[in-house]
Formats: structure tokens, sequence, C-alpha cells
């Protein structure tokens, strides 16, 4: 066993003017080589001479507040759907505004109403007629014409956005809002935006001397968030993927130009579900995805060059306008970033960080953020919390994702001075810094051993939202769940689309695809089911020896009669809803002992899964049940192997019960034992160039576990404290 | 308090031969007027002799066998689907029969495959071209050419049925198969047929002097029942209503003739589903249903006529062949039927024979069944059995309907001769029999009181089935829980389609209409909602004051992005699946004293409910929470209301939240009190004429209620046995 050693680097403290000894303390003590300011604290000029490198937050769309003011119609859009209204007689006028945050929107009435907005009939789903509405601009309402008695309509309606949602939150809930002037985000699709931006960003640069490193939060667009004027109903829409935000006359008008039709409203609006990144998209917003991303890093490109060309480092914070940033697009590379920022929270935040391509720093920032108050509302640095424990509790979650992929730094943001009266948690994460530094010499020049096969993620997404969902953890996405787990697993995992699937078929080196999610999902692929292309390429796979592995409602389409999963030939079973009350269900019985679950022969919890599941005939093997119904089942199928589950939900059981069904649908079941630890709350990784094996304990309490060596046979005991680590020499 | 009186009649006893004695003593007993014969056993000219009246089972279609074995093809027919086969290489050969009961079904290879089958590739949802498959007629398969890869097929192709289910069912679980000969169905629809049977009716009416009463079991087509051959998948599809045994090439041949367009074989095939009762029908197979419906009634009563021309009378026993004679059909009095006889478990299956028009005798046959096993495989008459309970059981099940509306006559079925060892059975069936007939004579030119509301119940099959989901107790099926419920209150309801609705709205005197099921059944209304017209006089008419009363997925329209019920403003409610993962939901506080909830405070059980429900805005109260979610809902529209339960399942807690909110729905609270029993196990009936109240103990445990009278004030407190009854003079 080897001792954890102490070193120094690689670690980014939030510098706090007013403190500037604790700050150089903290920053000796942790080994910090940066020191960053953060929100609610600035650098002083006795902090920046310490030779610290020194990064500087820059949110550019919001900092240029005076020209805003003077040029309001270049202020971001978006549309939004009215509050449905039943018409309760031929006239019917609609506010459009009702219900929403007055604050945030005011309608857009210079871009003629009658050319973009439109309004529907909702009880049939049709468009009203142009003719048959129209826009008052003194009282700003739309009146529809011989309206239908008791139909439900809508109007699709552009707004301006009056202040930038960020800052408006964090006025907001920390009571600054009458203090501090609302800032809007402007729109830099306009020439003379984009001019202003460049010429204020110059300044900046100028200005900032003492910066080393800008740390761009994000670049312009916000990801989705609408807010309204209900307290019970605050926050009517919000998603971290929807593009909605970026939409304006000229984007579209552009947009036209460039791909030779036009979008209308409705393409946005969607029936008031707008694009959220967990609905399959359609081809024409992905079309107009793709159109605003090529803008976004073409002109972030232009920004992060004048940054480089004041001898200035670019880094930018995967988070809040991070709409055209996705560090897995095949164009993130393009904006010639130096470092790409992630805070995390768990496991797969860290694998999305590390893998991204394209900056030669990845860096994380480590939760607890530095704030009197945790995000639940529950006290952190104050009296009554305590941030040990939930630094290492939090540490432990990532920890499991930077055993198997290298990260180049870690950080922490906030108020420094908060920590004055806790000198436990200084010296905690003194230890967590020692403890990453370690890690991350072992991952240097060296990879830890994954399994002799690689897992595909198949989605309507594909590499774009690798590692990624929505934002942070959305509990209850079988596939969130799902990656969570894979995220501190020895397994290697590509994502790819229904696309890329068409054009090249299953990605080498994949043995085993997992197709995960409810019907209509991005997840599971909704539409993308529809061309038998899919089913071709990815059932002749298996029958050659390929793993399909299915969970919730893999491969579903809807409005089909009697068939409802795609692949349930393959997959030996279907899902009915009702609509086959009048069917028996293939009777069968549940296999105690499998190797799938080897270690949990109990069954899982899943929390939530997906019921009416009904096997097709008995050559599907059923593991495990839920609430009567098959939850966890395996195939043979030709050369091949399915296994499907009804649900899925990340914890220390059912994490190994997927490892394990990925070994068996990879016919691989052989080589499960190598570098294998016993006790489902631990992992381990080896690091072969290195020859070190690194045990961890993924639990508050103390563990045990006998891992199994690289020769499946032999093996050695481990103790770990609760939190702990176990660095053996072999 | 009256005590009950011996009293005689109105009771059908099945005799046995060779049990002579025992026959005429437990006639005498029971006050039986009427000796039946029963599956199994017979009856004795002995018996005949003792001058009750004689009920003589009787079924048409399978007793001209010696005619049917000269006649193969005037066999009864239907379509299958072939269970899918998935293409290996551009050649497939498929059985059609494969896992199918070959001593059911033989393929029908006489009417040309070419012309009567169809063939599916169920991966893209396309017919294959009739070009691209043959027949072979010797290895009796189907072989696709050009098949596409990994597809899967099937094949829809008729059979002829070789062995009637009932006979086949009763020989194959009791033993008899191998000693017995197997009988097939012949179909009516030849004339030949038809000619042959009623040349059989003749004579056995000849042959029959003894017979006072032909009791049919039922008319010619049995409910739909599929075998397969696989022990784990024994029954792949029944259903009580669908008219899938009644097709032939002569049928679909005299239907276009008629209806002047043609159908085919998915019509009935569906994918796999066929027309399940359960999933809403479309108009091609109402349709067909209705030219099979009026053919079943005019042969039928060719066959009624020949059996009153005898000088005797004609029953129809409700179950088994049974298509085409629905007793809330339009065309149902045309039989000119005496009585209409019904086994019944439950409640609402009294209250379906109860209300049934166009015959004189409405007749139960209750249970137990006298067999030594029980449905379940119990042991019933036999070591271990507890025949009397049971009967007790049964009995307050069907009593609560017997309390509310008029039967004429009970019985019994089965071997008496088990009887000898349960002395205490027969001292119990001689009480339920005078419990019977007091109730009855209650009824006899009076009606109990019930609410000053009808509740109209609006589904796909309208009146067609009214008290019926689909054959006996569907658990699970939210409208059928539901009718259980309403088959015992003080309500009258009425039952109406969507084309009833279209065309005189709905109905004088309903106050409050429900509309029950999963989205997609024939229950919830399925595509009827696709019609505006229907949200449109519904809506209307909540606002002048009705009540919309919604449960499980109500007006429940699927695929409309993110708007799923078509009543959701009435309701204020709608439901998400996952889609509105960006959405947040109206935040609110369950209403914890309400009048809907007064007997209910810590909420219902409803077993299984919808989840995803979100409420629209603040004008939707929450009266109680399922899973965090709303699960009873009240709202005010207009001068209207609307409620919501999320789901529903039979039990005396949910059947008074059920009244109660019925009355709410209602606007009607005020006359909540009269003639309510405060015991939630209770129920109260007033007979104003008789002046008699009656209230019945619907548990097997002793309970004690207060039932307040007429005024709404006054109250009586009465203590009643389990099983009990109270009969008080007022």
């Amino acid at each position: 066993m080897t001792a954890i050693p102490e070193s120094q680097g690689d670690f980014t403290l939030p510098g706090e003017a007013g403190y500037e000894d604790l700050t150089l303390n903290l920053a000796r003590k942790w080994g910090a080589d940066t020191i960053r300011d953060s929100d609610g604290s600035r650098i002083s000029p006795e902090i920046t001479r310490f030779g610290y490198d020194i990064y500087s937050t820059l949110c550019l769309v919001r900092s240029i507040n005076e020209w805003a003011k003077k040029n309001p119609t270049r202020l971001q859009q978006n549309y939004l759907m009215s509050f449905p209204v039943v018409a309760e007689r031929a006239s019917l006028t609609i506010d459009p505004l009702n219900r929403f945050f007055r604050e945030q929107f005011v309608l857009n009435t210079r871009d003629d109403p009658k050319r973009w907005w439109q309004v529907f009939d909702r009880t049939t789903g049709e468009e009203v007629p142009k003719k048959q509405w129209s826009f008052d601009p003194k009282r700003k309402t739309v009146t529809i014409s011989q309206a239908k008695r008791w139909h439900r309509y809508t109007v699709n309606f552009l707004v301006f956005r009056i202040w930038e949602e960020i800052s408006m939150y964090n006025q907001i809930t920390n009571g600054w809002a009458d203090k501090e002037e609302h800032k809007p985000a402007v729109d830099p699709i306009y020439p003379d935006t984009r001019k202003a931006i460049l010429r204020f960003l110059d300044q900046w640069l100028v200005e900032h001397p003492e910066t080393t490193v800008v740390r761009f939060t994000s670049m312009f667009y916000n990801f989705t968030w609408f807010w309204g004027d209900d307290p019970n109903l605050r926050y009517p829409y919000n998603d971290w993927g929807d593009y909605a935000m970026t939409v304006s006359p000229r984007s579209l008008g552009l947009f036209k130009k460039e791909f030779g039709y036009a979008l209308c409203s409705e393409d946005f609006v969607n029936g008031g579900l707008y694009n959220n990144t967990h609905n399959a998209p359609s081809r024409r917003y992905r079309d107009y995805m793709d159109f605003m991303h090529r803008f976004v890093v073409d002109f972030g490109r232009q920004c992060v060059e004048r940054v480089r060309r004041a001898g200035k480092k670019a880094f930018v914070f995967y988070d809040d306008h991070w709409i055209g940033v996705e560090p897995y697009s095949e164009r993130f590379a393009d904006f010639g970033f130096d470092g790409l920022i992630k805070c995390v929270f768990n496991a797969f935040e860290v694998r999305k960080c590390a893998h991204a391509e394209g900056v030669k720093t990845h860096e994380l920032r480590l939760h607890p953020y530095l704030f009197p108050t945790g995000l639940k509302g529950e006290p952190t640095f104050q009296e009554g919390g305590n941030p040990t424990l939930d630094a290492k509790n939090f540490w432990i979650d990532a920890r499991r994702g930077i055993l198997r992929a290298p990260i180049d730094r870690i950080g922490l943001g906030g108020r420094l001075s908060l920590l004055e009266p806790f000198p436990d948690f200084c010296d905690y994460i003194k230890k967590l810094a020692d403890e990453f530094r370690l890690l991350k010499s072992f991952h240097a020049g060296d990879r830890p051993y994954t399994a002799p096969f690689k897992v595909g993620v198949l989605t309507s997404w594909g590499k774009l939202r690798s590692w990624i969902c929505s934002g942070h953890f959305a509990h209850g996405v079988e596939l969130n769940e799902l990656i969570e787990s894979l995220a501190g697993m020895p397994v290697d995992v590509e994502f790819f689309s229904f696309d890329d699937l068409r054009e090249k078929g299953v990605p080498r080196g994949v043995k085993v695809v997992l197709n995960a999610g409810r019907a209509g999902s991005a997840w599971s692929g909704g539409p993308e089911w529809e061309d038998p292309e899919v089913v071709e390429i990815l059932s002749g796979w298996v029958a050659r020896g390929g793993g399909f592995f299915g969970v919730g409602e893999p491969s579903a389409l809807e409005g089909r009669p009697g068939m409802r999963f795609q692949m349930a030939p393959v997959l030996g079973l279907d899902r009915e809803r009702g609509e086959r009350f009048g069917h028996a269900r293939y009777a069968y019985r549940t296999e105690k002992s499998h190797f799938i679950t080897g270690d949990l022969p109990d069954g899982p919890d899943f929390k939530r899964h997906v019921d009416g599941i009904y096997l097709l005939d008995g050559e599907t093997r059923v593991l495990a049940e839920l609430a009567g119904e098959p939850a966890v089942t395996a195939r043979s199928v030709k050369k091949g192997r399915s296994v499907y589950f009804s649900g899925f939900r990340f914890n220390p059981e059912n994490t190994r019960l997927l490892l394990r069904a990925l070994y068996w649908a990879a016919g691989r079941e052989d080589a499960y034992a190598a570098w294998s630890s016993s006790n489902v709350r631990t992992d381990c990784a080896w690091f072969p160039k290195k020859r070190k094996l690194v045990v961890i304990n993924n639990d508050a309490e103390p563990h045990q576990t006998t891992v199994t060596l690289g020769d499946g046979k032999r093996s050695r005991k481990v103790s770990l404290d609760g939190h702990g680590i176990a660095i053996i020499d072999l």
C-alpha cells in the first residue's frame, strides 16, 4: 500500500479581496497554482501580485449594457406560446404575455406579428388563417375572429428578453434585484452587436493585464429558461440544450438563405413542448441547430483569437450561455479554447469533461461551492452545515469518473472568507487535492485497464451529446442513470447517432449497443425507428455476434397496433399498454441463478420501471421480475445476444448488475473476473504501465473487498475507510 | 325490524338423474318452481314427473355433429395472424398455424388464399404485394420471395375451427377429451346449415315434451377464444365481445353486397390485436358487427319462433355463444326471447341482466357452481371447501345490485349430488332464496329511492355495452371497477356513445358525464376525441351547469405534442408521459377537507393509477395525491363542475368517494344526506311506496351504521351481522 504523497499544482483557488492572507495561506496549503474571481467576489491587486496565474470570469453578451440600452432591437429574442385560452364566443382576445414574467419578456412588435407569429386552434391542431386574427399594437393583444366556441387557442409570438436569466436568478435569489442594474443579453447575430462586443473585449483585455486566463461563462446564448409571473409556476420551461433563446427574425432569415427553406414559429414552439433535449428532435430543428452552432463557433473563434493575441489563454466554463458550445460537436476544436471547465456533481460530468477533444486543459470545478447555502437551500458554510462531509461525498461521486479518465486540473469557486470557521474543511481539501494529483499522475502515459470490448450508446443526438442527457443529473431518465453507472466502470463508451449507424454501421470495437429511454425520447430514438434500415443493420449485427441492450422502451415506435419495440424479435419481448387485454402473456419462470444477477440474487430496485412487458416466446430468459413482470431478461440471438432492463436507477447494486449484463451481452463473461472487485460499493482500476492497483470506496462507511487480479484467479483483500482509497503496487 | 318470511317460487334448481329424492327434497326446501339440466348432469323421467317446469339446455351449432362431419366446409371460420417470423434471407417460409392449437384450427385452403389472405411486413407496417408470396397447398406454408432481411413478417389466414371451444375446454379440463367425440360448431351463415339446424330443432322439440323452457346457450357464435399449442401460451387471445369467430368468405361477401365495400383480413387481424372490446373500434369493424348482429337476430328469431310454436318458452343464457345476442342492442327484443339468464359474480352483472329490455324474465344463475372445484382450482364441494361461506360472499357481492334493480328469478347450476355432505349449504340457500324473494317483492310496483340526477357513461360502445366492459370483471379496467361501484349505488345510470352525443347531446336527466379509461380504449373513446364537435358539445354543456367526471385518461388523444386530454380545459389538468421533462408543474397544496373526501380523509387506494398528471392553473383543487401527484381533483367551470380521479378500484371506501364525487359534480351536495348510510361497508335502499328501508352489510364481519332518513336530518342506527340484512318499516 502506498501513502498519498504531498504535491503541488493543478489547482484553482477562488481569491477574495480583503482576505489576502487567507488567500495566500490556502493557496500554499492546497498547492494552488491559479487564483480566480467568482460571482460575488473580486481579486484585489494585492492578490494578483502573489504571482499566481489569474483566471478572470467574462460573460460578453451582458457586458455592454450601455450599448444595449441604446439598441433595444439588438436584445436577444425567442418564441413563446401563450398559455391556452378557451373561446367562449366567436371573438377571442388573448394577451400573449399573460402568465409570463414581464420583467424577462416584452413583445417584439417591431417585426410584423402577421408575418412572424402564428395562431393555433389546439383543439383541432390546425393553424388559424392569418386573416382570421389581428394584433392590436396599443393593447398588445391578439384577437381571433370566427373562433370556434370551446376550442382552445394559443398564439406563438416573438419576444425580446430584457433581463439576462443568470443575473436575474442571482439578483432575485439573493435579494439584489432592486439594488443592481438589470442586464439584458445582446444578440451577436447582428453585425453591429458583434462590433460592439469585440470593441468591449479589446478594451477589457487592455484593462486586465494581470489576467492570464479569460474564463468565458460561456459564450453568447443561455440555455432556455422561460419564467412565469405566478409563484406557483415560476419556471414554466427550462432546458439545458434547447436553442430556443437564439431565435430571431434575423437568424431565421439567414437560415432560410443558407438552407433554402423557411422555419416557422411552430418549429420552435411545438405545441408548447418547445425542443426539449429529452424529446426526439425534428430534422428541421436539427438543421437550425447546425446553422446556429456554426454561427456561435465562428464568432466565438474571433473572440478567442483576440484573447490569445493579447497574450492570454481562453478557457470556457461549460454552463450558462453554453448553447453552441457543445464540447462533442465536430466544430468545438475550431473555437481554439485552451481549456474547458466543468462544474461536477457526478461521475458522468467528469467523463463529459475528460473526453472533450480540441482543448488542452480539462478542469473540474468541485462542489461544494463556497457559499453559505447549498443548492437545495441547506446550510453549508454556516451554522449547522458540515462542509467537510459534503466535500467527501461530492468527491467520491466524482472520483469514480476520475479513476477512469484523465482530468488535468481541479478547483473551487465562491467566497474564500467563509472558510475561516472550517479548518477541518481546509485540511480535507488539501488531502483531496493530493489524492487528485496522484490519480492524475497514474493516468499520465498510461491507461487504466478496461474491458475487452466497447459499449456503444445509440441516441438521436449521438456524439454531440456524449455523456450528456441534459444539464445536471436528470434523475429518472434511464440513460442518465445508466451513464452515471457507466462513468465509473472499466468500460470504454462511445456515443453514436442513427445517422452514424446508417452511414457507418455499429462503430468499430463496439460489442454492445445500448438503447435506452421512453418512446419518443431522443435517447430511445423516437421516429428514427420508423426507418427499417436501422432495424436491419442492428439485427444483422446481432446475428453476427453483437449484443443489443435495451432499457425502458428501446426501439419503441408509437401508433403501430400490436407492435411497439421495433427490436422486439431481438429482445424477445415487447411492451403493451392495455391494448392487449385479451391476450395471454407467455408464461415463464424466473431463473434464480445467472451470471448477470450473480451479485444481485434478489433482483434490482429500479425505482421506476416500464410495465406491460411480455415475452414473445420461451427463448427469452427472465432473470428478475418487478411487480410480477419481466424486469431483467437475456436472450441468445444467432451468434449474438440481447439483454433487457425494464428501467434503471444509479446505485451500487444496479451498477454491478449493469456491468455484468454488459459482459454477458458482449459474450465475454470469461473476461469479467480480471480486475473486478467483490464488494459492489468499491471500484478498482489497474494502471498497467505504472503497475498500480487503485481501489476506492464509494461509500461513507468503511468496506472490505476482494480484488481479483488480471489473471482472473489470484486476488487481494483490501480494507478501506469510509470515502477511502488504497494504492497497491503489484 | 321485519324478519324474512319463508316463501316459494322464482328459483331454478339443477336436477340430477339418480338423485331423485334429493332433487325433490331440495326443490321443496328452496321453494324451487323449475328444474334444469346442466353440463354433466341429466334429468331423469322420474324428475320430470314431479310437475315442475323443466329448463333444457340447448346449443344448436354443436348439436348436428353427423351433418357437420359430412359438410366440413360448413364449419365456422376465422382469421388468424401467424406468429411473426423474422426473415434471414430473401426467401422466407411461414407455417401459418405454427404455435396455434391444431386440434382447434385447420387451414381453409378451399377458398383461394391469394384472394382471402394477406401477408404483412410488420417492420414497415406495409402489406407484401400478392405477387411476392405464394401458398404451397401440399406443405401448407406461405413462401415470401424478395423478403427483406431481418424484417418480421406475418400471414393473415383463414381457418376452419374443428372443435367447439366450450366443449373443448370442458373436455380437456375434465379429462374427457379422449372419451368424447370432438364437436365442431357449424356456421349458420350458409342456407343449408340453417336448414339442418332447424330440422334438428324441430325434431328436438318433438322429442322433449317434458321441456317447458328451452335454455339456449346461447345462439350461434362463441366469444373469441384462440388456443395455442404451447402450454406456456395456451390462450393467445380471448375476448368476450370480438366478432372474430363469425367471419367467413360468405359473411364477407354478403357484407360487401349490403354495405357496398369490402373488408379485408387486416380489418379483423389488426396487427394481431384483433378487435378487442377494450380497444376503440374502427368504423369498418362496427359496420361488420352491425351486419352480423342482424343476421344472428334474424336466424335466432326463426329458432325462437319454432320453440314457441311447440308450446315452450325460449330463454337465453347470456354466455358462451353470445355474439350478436347483446341484450342492450336495438334488436335484442326482436329475438322474442321469454327470458334472459345471466351467471353472476358481481353486482354489475346483476344490473346488466336487470335492465335488459325485450324479455319478460330476468334470471340470475348464482355462484358457487355445484362442482367439486371452483373456477380458480380451489376446492368447493369437496374436502377442504367451505361452500356456505363462498355462497355468502358471492351473495353479498350480487345483492348490492339486486337492491337497486328488479330481478325475477335466481337459480343454481351443476351437480346436486355433491351437496349431500353439505347440509349447512342447503340451509343457507333456503335463507338466501327467501331473502331474494323478499327483495323482489319490494321492487314489485315500487322503485327504490335514487339520487335526483342521472349519471351518463360516455364510451365508444354506448348503450350496446351497458353495464359491460367485456365478460366478467375485468380487474384493473377503470370503467369496470367504476360500474361495479355504481351497480350498488342509489343512482340511475345511462350509457351513451359518441354518436349519441353528436346526434342528441347529453341524454336528458344526466347531470354527470363519466368518461373513464386509458387512451385508445373503447371506454375513454380513442379517436372519437379527434372530433372537435365532441369537445364543443361537452364543454358547452358543462358551462351551462353539467358535471364532467374523468377517470384515468379521459378524452385522451395520442400523438398531439404537448396536449393529451381534449377536455383538459374543463378538467383543469392534463397528463404528460415524460415529454414535458423541461416543464415545471403548477405547484399546489392538497385540500385536507372537502365534501368529496368526507369519508376518506387519508386519500384513496386505486391500486393502479395514471401518472404524470399536472394542473393547468390554480383553479383546479387537489383533494388527494398518489405518489406525489394529483389523484383526486375538483374544479368549477362556469356554471358546471369537473372531477378527476387518476384511477379507480372497486372497494367500499372508493365506492363512497365516487358517490360523493358524483353528487359534487352534479352540484347536488345538498341532496347527499337523504338515505345515506354512514358506514362505507353498508348500503341502504328506501322503497317509498312499500315504506321499507333495507340496510345491507356488504362485509363478512358485523357492522353498525347510521342511516340518515329522507329529510336529511333524522337518522336510525342499525346493527348488522356479517353478510346481514335489516328490513325496517318506516
